[in-house]
């Protein structure tokens, strides 16, 4: 028998497209982690690993909005932006976005927010690329390691 | 032997990810087919079959900017919207594109410009999408006319 941990944060290479799928369940409402992805004051307390410092140069998180910050660490700073295609409150997000590094590498992202009852939500993320080996890279680089820590940090940011 | 027209337009679908690739050669600088593709008033002169009448909503074509525009045909109405993720003038658009009849298929497209020589372009547009039946969905859904009349009527207004 298998048990799974629901806070356990699942990351999947789709066997059939160039896309990563994360589910993660929070123990809270599609609301409040819906504005823990759109309030500027809120995701620099989150999204990330530990030890980079997130700050915000814009963040307009509504249909036809767009964003850009960076992250980091000592001299390094790793600087990201995309735009908002569709906001749904406390549902969807759709946004593109890229890392400054390799501008050319844009990805598709959606955030599907579910309500599953007793105030806990289901967080649905994908991440759509246009090639295998660009997927599969991203995969490689560590990546589990932020988006894991930061769910961790929401987890502790929505417990307060 | 095979003769290929270079003003034929060719569209492609990608053997490995749901994607779709046009390749078309204008009898255009970069700049004219550029501007063709950004300023609204352009834009309306040859996007689409010659049947439709097209109006624009907005359309901000710069990085970080939105559009949406309809065309028209009688009593019908088809509307669509996207967001501009990166202009690089007479180079590169990389833009989110949706028909809002069915708002959670949304596309990443990517149209850049070559010049060829002679005052000649090559556009290269892609179109990706999540899942290979979304992608053959479009491709049969008439598409290809729409696309080689409106590439068409491009040649004609570029003429001018």
């Amino acid at each position: 028998m298998t048990t799974t941990n629901a806070s356990e944060t699942q990351i999947i290479a789709d066997p059939d497209v160039p896309l990563v799928r994360i589910v993660r369940e929070f123990d809270a409402t599609p609301e409040q982690v819906f504005r823990a992805h759109s309030d500027p004051e809120l995701i620099v307390q989150w999204l990330g690993p530990r030890d980079l410092t997130m700050t915000v140069d814009h963040y307009d998180c509504r249909t036809g909005g767009s964003y850009r910050y960076v992250h980091k660490r000592d001299e390094e700073e790793y600087c990201f932006n995309g735009t908002f295609h569709e906001v749904r409150p406390s549902e969807l997000i759709v946004q593109t976005f890229s890392f400054e590094g390799f501008p050319d590498s844009v990805a598709l992202e959606r955030l599907m927010l579910e309500d599953i009852g007793n105030g806990r939500t289901r967080l649905t993320a994908t991440s759509l690329v246009d090639s295998f080996e660009g997927r599969d890279a991203f995969l490689a680089s560590g990546m589990e390691t932020g988006v894991r820590e930061g769910y961790e940090r929401l987890d502790e940011l929505l417990a307060r």
